[in-house]
């Protein structure tokens, strides 16, 4: 397990005034309906909609002047993608992305808005990482992975150090943070920072009912991975299976993992639109989600939800509002 | 003219933990937009949804025990209904709220379900302020102005405070501050804060262009109604004329006034979805209309956008968002 806080703070120091420092608001609705006392750490407020800025500026502010100069490819559903273009755009390196052909528009539209050139491929029969590493050695490209990458991880562990720094300013600790989970790059690195500065929170990764990978492969004590063909409306948590990387980071930090549905992912969308005036996609809203159903024990908890990405299409969030 | 900025430092120690200090967080959409450096100053994220509150609970606070036992009345197309109901609900104050009965259903639901007491009235017939007036005499209630009255206008200008706070951490100082604009409460708040501490920003009142009562009184010197029967889609803009109080503050400022359209309006909301991933109500997001069809000169500038209320129905959002 090579992810220390120290790499968490560096990676702090490396993106300062390149990402947005998010603020912990208080949600007093959701606190009503659930007995918790429940604050959000709004990351669709984040550069680009999603914390993926944040693990691509950690990994690409590393880029020494020859690797920013032949540029990066990096394989993404949307929000990384759109993270790296933006990130990229900002440094002045050249980024080219693999992205799935069904993506939300509004997110293959936004990679192309930064500058980024998008490669897309189908999902169902071809595979992205085959994709992007013969991209990388045909052109000398540096491969950017969504979360298989110790510096991608320490930038989404910024989040756990901002959440502890708000809660000391609230007076509070936390008993559980929640954060929608995918690879497992944004909870291994919320999990190693917690660990260390406040070792009484319980870290949760939230996943689709039908991509329960990590929920599987913790119980196993191996990676497992979904059912082919498998489908969700969180279309940014959609991954075969937990990365190599990250899973013994959320073994070794005993994060346990929550399910929601797709309709739950939409209600929270909901509430998040009604009561916080935050727009969040399903996968985003995922871990309000299981707070507001209780797939933990909320009543008497102070609860931190990572309201990780708001890229999602108008279609979509109409389906939601009519919850 | 009775505001200071010791009023308004005062308000923020009032409302200190009990108003939700917003962030100011930087939008790259609307900069690259109009040549200028675009920060918001997301007031939908204050407790119940605008900036409503910070006056309500500035002023609720300095009830004495006997009237808060009575309790208040107010009148408000909705956000000041919100934010008088819930700090009232906070400190145990009973409250009366005379409502339009065409007021967003969402903002008439919320008032109630604060636990205020909510009495609607017919717009075009009949007059709020002798309904408030009436209830307050013949049940000794405590009547809750909207903004004329110092200590809401002092809550309001503790955004102001917060803003130049903001500044100095980003290292900027702001060429101009937008704020909507309806009885000038917010505005003349915001206005006498920097005017104490950043005399060198222009502070913008944006008004609905049927409801552009301050751009004519402040070029007549005089308070000017708007034309009975005027509709716009911004409900909390709607109002009669400037506030006896505000005008001479916001005259004394050098306050300029912008216009927009029901359509500019819209617009702009869905920039705050697509852009910044808030909801913004067509007044809230009004200000930000004004700065992304550069009714202001814009190329080089560094301006600050009030976003202040969220509380729109979803058949308007979904307008929005069809733009």
């Amino acid at each position: 397990v090579s992810l220390s806080l120290a790499d968490i703070q560096a990676a702090a120091e490396r993106i300062r005034g390149l990402a947005v420092r998010t603020p912990l608001i208080e949600a007093p609705t959701a606190s009503a309906a659930t007995g918790a006392r429940v604050f959000v750490k709004p990351e669709v407020l984040q550069r680009t909609g999603s914390f993926k800025f944040r693990g691509a500026m950690s990994r690409l502010s590393l880029l020494n002047a020859d690797e920013r100069k032949r540029g990066v490819v990096a394989f993404s559903s949307g929000n990384h993608a759109q993270g790296v273009a933006a990130a990229a755009k900002q440094l002045g390196v050249p980024a080219t992305i693999v992205m799935p052909a069904d993506a939300p528009k509004l997110k293959i539209a936004n990679t192309r808005g930064y500058g980024a050139e998008v490669v897309l491929y189908d999902r169902q029969k071809e595979d992205r990482v085959a994709i992007g590493k013969k991209l990388a050695a045909n052109q000398g490209l540096t491969l950017l992975p969504p979360f298989d990458d110790y510096n991608v991880m320490a930038g989404q562990g910024t989040i756990g150090l901002e959440l502890i720094e708000d809660a000391k300013a609230f007076g509070i600790t936390f008993d559980a943070v929640l954060a929608p989970c995918s690879g497992g790059g944004l909870t291994s690195g919320i999990a190693t920072a917690l660990a260390a500065l406040s070792p009484t929170t319980k870290v949760y990764a939230v996943e689709p009912m039908a991509f329960d990978d990590l929920a599987r492969s913790l119980k196993a004590g191996e990676r497992l991975a979904n059912a082919p063909g498998a489908k969700s409306i969180c279309d940014a948590l959609m991954v075969d299976k937990p990365g190599e990387l990250t899973f013994p980071i959320l073994q070794k930090t005993k994060v346990e993992a929550l399910a929601v549905s797709d309709d739950e992912a939409l209600r929270a969308m909901a509430h998040a639109f009604y009561e916080l005036k935050l727009v969040a996609e399903p996968s985003g809203a995922s871990s309000l989600a299981a707070v507001l159903t209780r797939k933990l024990e909320t009543k008497g908890k102070t609860i931190a939800v990572i309201l990780s990405g708001g890229n999602v299409d108008a279609d979509i969030f109409e389906r939601a509002l009519a919850r």
